[in-house]
């Protein structure tokens, strides 16, 4: 079985959000961070759902890949 | 000029749909605070802007208000 990643945990359907659009715009965890005034490094925690982020820096991270807020939250992306 | 909610800042975005959303089940701030497993007076400063709520948080207000973490966020709510 392939590895599922729990979308019953919100940190995992941010994480998912930002890799898939991140991905999507076809940039690295850095030039995000950068785009997003945070660290690289920070950015990497909040993709491996280490990171308990708060609602300014989903803020950042929604201005950074141009979505809205809610974009970066939504169980369903399609 | 009547009042108006800055919904730019993301905390005001939060802050306008958890009160509209309790007040449509019609329960108090102790009461959804209570169904979150959050203190009372930290609900209190969520709806007033004051707090930098973290995803975590903001799923347990999504729970506590049978809504999806997306629709807590929403700029447009309509």
């Amino acid at each position: 079985m392939p590895y599922q990643t729990d979308i019953s945990n919100p940190r995992n359907i941010l994480a998912l959000n930002i890799r898939r659009l991140r991905g999507e715009r076809g940039i690295s965890q850095e030039k995000l961070a950068d785009l997003a005034g945070l660290h690289r490094t920070y950015v990497g925690s909040i993709e491996r759902s280490e990171r308990n982020v708060s609602i300014d820096n989903i803020a950042k991270l929604a201005n950074a890949l141009e979505v809205k807020i809610s974009e970066l939250v939504k169980e369903d992306p399609a």
